[in-house]
């Protein structure tokens, strides 16, 4: 399906007014994309090296958690770039490499989610009991809480553990056995991930991902035609891509304040999370894909990155609210808790389901100003 | 303190822009008020002479139910005139006229505010449980239900009693059971309110303030000086306290979506109402008097009425929905609850305190047009 766009030929495949990468020198060609990929596998393997050296025992130190997600980063972008110019790589290779590189991401991952989850809920609760007392460490985070989230959202710090806990502060009697239940669930939650992600680096089928990512380093598997093809249609193609999803996204209430959409459904039966969500998930990872296919083209970065960024943080944000609203609504259902910690976990759920409405918003304006300003 | 606006010398006391009531024809004196005093006691003698003929038993039919609130507002309307043009008229039948008149009114609101406040959050329990079967009879205030509110917001038809049930639809199991005690709770409160209402009008009390409207429909009780005196200066008062309220409130903060300040202390140990909804209360009786105040210099109308409404329409939100969180809150407390229960009452309240929000923030948009407006 994809490949409709890529068809040079087609006039749909061109760059779009608003996600033109505006490049100003020669035609980008498969060298780009060799040069970036040895890079990302440079920045990989450097990563790997350092989460060896820096330990990773049951609770990782800031330099393992640091190295963990710059595994993660490169990981990602070398499966992107892979998914976004596959014409112009070995098939066999591309198609072997990327669930690999997919399966890493996502159980390294893991961990670093549960810790953030759990910093956000618990901030949430305090500021939702009035709670001025901020313990001092967490005073910065608490700050910008509402406005940046977790540190998973601004990737602006490692969140090793939580530095809020729900004894401390001034929680109320609901509120603290609420954010102790958290606490407990996904504490364990994030102690398993933990062991997940140790197993993983130590198995067979990771040593095989980062043999290959070895090779990469030095040698990218182009094909023959790749050398002179020009990258653009493909990068254009990825922006066609986010934007046709972006379109198909309700942006016209989003941008209304306070349309009440998130929480429908927010008594739902259903324990998975909200369908709703799904469209605005997915548009998260084509604006990803679309950021890494123009690092591929202007390595030193463009004039859009910033718009970009802010549209890409609304969506964290979305994701990071949205899972944070169904970790309370899964601890609401354990059993024979007392009514005042459900009460707190319900007000805690549809709290975050507003942010996920707010984080709409934030995306809608963003994106708004982005199709403005480069028009 | 109000004094210091009543002086015609005063320079701050002469029209404010924004609240202008921008007369083209001659001095309105205290002939007007004692007309516009003469009409509203009229209607409030028609108003107790058809609530009478309709009955008034324990489930009062709709025509009941319209004249209790013409009661309502033709008491509001003369209360309100009395305390704004206070130095025209008899110092002591003021004085002794005012606090009777509150007391009818507000004892006649109870039970329209019960009926109402069940409704609203037997809507939002649908709403939040992504129902779409409404029964029938309400399906146009569940339409707009969201963005109206119920009948008592807008004044746009009486609420007999709730349409919606908890017991209909497709509540799931938390959200029907919190329906159930919703209902179960608030019709005792309007039962109790509707006997409060039935004893109030045969009482003594009611009979000497009836007495006395009825001779102010023919004799009002001006001072001397009264029949040349300009009431400007004294609506124009009423106006300006209505901006220095409006000016204490926090409207930059009301103005930036989602800024989750309503939400604040949503989880907090004290079961009064929010002390930040006090302000918005108080802003909106001051509308109301400023309104009211208008209406007897313009009988036939001001342009600037839509706006007004509009912002006294999004302050009644502002109140009902305060009072529904609070009303769920309280439902929460009830001993012996299930979790499940417990749960969707969290997940009404953080709702209905979001209404708060933004009707703080639908204020501020049509204060900030009405301001702009008029310059």
């Amino acid at each position: 399906m994809a490949q409709q766009h890529l068809d040079p030929t087609d006039p749909t495949a061109g760059p779009s007014p608003t996600l033109d990468f505006g490049r100003a020198g020669g035609t980008p060609t498969g060298d780009a994309l060799a040069a970036y990929l040895r890079a990302q596998a440079t920045e990989f393997l450097r990563a790997l090296r350092l989460h060896r050296e820096t330990g990773s025992g049951q609770n990782g130190t800031e330099e393992s958690v640091d190295a963990a997600r710059a595994l993660r980063h490169s990981a990602r972008r070398i499966s992107g770039s892979l998914h976004t110019y596959r014409p112009l790589l070995d098939a066999d290779w591309s198609e072997e490499m990327r669930p690999e590189l997919a399966w890493l991401s996502g159980t390294l991952a893991l961990e670093h989610a549960c810790a953030a989850r759990l910093e956000r809920l618990l901030l949430a609760l305090h500021r939702l009991s009035g709670s001025t007392a901020f313990p001092a460490q967490s005073a910065a985070s608490a700050v910008g809480g509402r406005v940046t989230g977790a540190g998973r959202s601004t990737g602006t710090g490692p969140v090793p553990a939580p530095t809020v806990t729900a004894e401390r502060g001034n929680l109320t009697v609901g509120a603290a056995k609420a954010g102790a239940l958290l606490e407990r669930q996904l504490t364990l939650a994030r102690t398993r991930a933990h062991s997940t992600a140790l197993q993983a680096l130590g198995s067979s089928r990771f040593h095989a991902v980062a043999d290959k990512v070895a090779v990469l380093a030095s040698e990218v598997p182009l094909t023959p035609a790749a050398a002179v093809a020009d990258l653009r249609p493909l990068a254009a193609a990825a922006g066609e891509r986010l934007n046709d999803a972006v379109t198909a996204l309700p942006l016209v209430t989003a941008g209304h304040p306070y349309n009440a959409e998130a929480l429908i459904h927010g008594l739902s039966p259903d324990p998975a999370p909200h369908p709703q969500d799904g469209p605005w998930h997915q548009v998260r990872l084509l604006l990803r894909l679309h950021r890494y296919a123009g690092e591929v083209l202007h390595p030193a970065g463009t004039p859009t990155d910033v718009r970009l960024l802010a549209a890409g943080q609304a969506l964290n944000l979305h994701r990071d609210a949205s899972e944070a609203a169904a970790a309370a609504a899964s601890a609401a259902r354990t059993p024979r808790i007392a009514p005042a910690t459900a009460y707190a976990l319900g007000v805690l759920h549809a709290d975050q389901r507003h942010e996920v409405e707010a984080a709409r918003f934030a995306f809608q304006q963003s994106w708004q100003k982005q199709a403005v300003g480069t028009l």
